[in-house]
């Protein structure tokens, strides 16, 4: 039976990237062979694996220039059944697209929100004239300049290339190119079904987590923080979602950096429990560049 | 001369409907007439205002829903002219509108990422077969319900008027209509060229602020957060966003609750200028209902 690996679709966006590289470390381990199963929504790839449909999950949590991914951390406060097993860091190399014969030709670019935030500067740069206009992932934006020579996608070379359609310009994101461009990567989380109750154990590197606080308790969150500032446990991030119950409450999302001595996450933890409303673990892991 | 207010256009956005509230408000303080200025994105009106071109920016910060907004945030660390002079929490009540006789006949939904995150549940029941699509502003949307029957867009009542389209459905985002259904509102801030440092005087509500922090250094948000913490001074947000350095490398937007004693602030300020390695205090400001 091949191993299945959902992702956010179709085939060339950066979370297939990412399952083939996940899946490749797969292979070398087992003999098995894996299968690719792309959705249409991050939302849609979490929840077949909490219903237990797929063997992973391959998810995008956060990227250098735009941020979190507010689908798969509502997804995942949703979701009972999974945890994460291991975090991916892709670099992004963006590719402009288009069969116009130059750049002032055309009027339209296509692309996932976060791509067209990346790339702002280039595209203020060399298209000002033209209008940008969101789709739902890198790949699906290719369907507008496979057919229409006045737009243009960006996307990952690779969906070019599977799609057979010219490059006009790559590395967009990394312009100007000074010394000190930002770096573009994404971070993904590998997620499984869940079997254990995510606490570190030695040789992980992290631990995510997140909680709501008691409602009306000035200072609730400083003295949640406290918790890991009083055992040097440092957090490598920290973000805030609405709770979706009123206008000022909060979800915080964090991963702690997990050192040698695992005890004193746990004890964390342990007292952590006591000041959340509620908390979940969502696994111990580490990170790997692909 | 009338005043000018910028805002995310075209007609019908929320913004929209904020810029006319405050105008309205102006209007009974002084003669003066205001005119609206609609800019094809929350940058561009933020910018505008940057320029000296307009008298006014009003921009959604944050929504009880969909949470942060985060091209206000990161637009506002870029520019050094303008601040808060007032915030506005306006609710929101989505339309869904098309010119398709029933909902099954409907393929595509079209509106901004934000409105479509705060309608999934009701999307998810009675239009589980239609694509999702994004679009610039809630009211862009409109252009394809107005041409083609098996497409809708999720916009505001005002906008469905103005283009004079059916609404097939309303209150959208309160769905599932238990007594608990979440509350969604949007919060705007009211920007203006900047004439002082910002802090709050008698009279403030809330003071907003943005900082980032020397590298390398574990705890120090923790730190940073400490200074409010031992003065009894509530957060009502924390969010962080990348610095767009590198990854894991993060700017902090917060809110401050200001009571009645506006000096314990101006020594909090104090303290964390000297914590903080860049610290921008958007304003102090009052807060109103529309």
């Amino acid at each position: 039976m091949p191993i299945t690996l959902a992702h956010l679709g179709p085939a060339g966006t950066y979370a297939e990237m990412a399952a083939l590289a996940f899946g490749n470390t797969l292979s070398l381990k087992h003999p098995e062979t894996f299968d690719l199963h792309p959705y249409p929504s991050i939302a849609q790839s979490l929840q077949a694996l909490d219903r237990g449909e797929v063997n992973y999950a391959i998810v995008p949590v956060e990227n250098s220039l735009e941020g979190s991914v507010n689908m798969t951390l509502d997804t995942l406060w949703q979701l009972k059944h999974i945890q994460i097993t291991q975090a991916l860091v892709l670099p992004i190399s963006h590719a402009f697209v288009t069969q116009a014969s130059d750049l002032t030709k055309v009027q339209k670019v296509y692309s996932h929100p976060q791509a067209l935030g990346q790339c702002q500067p280039w595209l203020q740069e060399f298209l000002p004239q033209a209008s940008q206009i969101p789709t739902n992932s890198t790949s699906a934006a290719l369907a507008y300049p496979a057919t229409d020579p006045t737009t243009a996608a960006i996307t990952s070379m690779r969906a070019a290339q599977l799609h057979n359609l010219p490059i006009l310009a790559h590395d967009i994101q990394a312009y100007p190119h000074t010394g000190d461009a930002p770096i573009n990567c994404t971070r993904f989380w590998v997620m499984k079904p869940r079997e254990s109750d995510g606490w570190p154990q030695a040789g992980d590197s992290h631990t995510s987590l997140a909680f709501s606080l008691p409602k009306n308790r000035p200072g609730a969150l400083v003295q949640a923080l406290l918790i890991f500032a009083e055992r040097n446990i440092n957090l490598s991030r920290i973000e805030s979602r609405p709770s979706k119950r009123s206008l000022g409450d909060y979800l915080f999302f964090l991963d702690l950096e997990v050192g040698e001595n695992v005890e004193i996450i746990h004890t964390a933890l342990e007292e952590l429990q006591t000041r959340t409303e509620v908390l979940h673990v969502w696994g111990s892991y580490s990170l790997a560049m692909v």
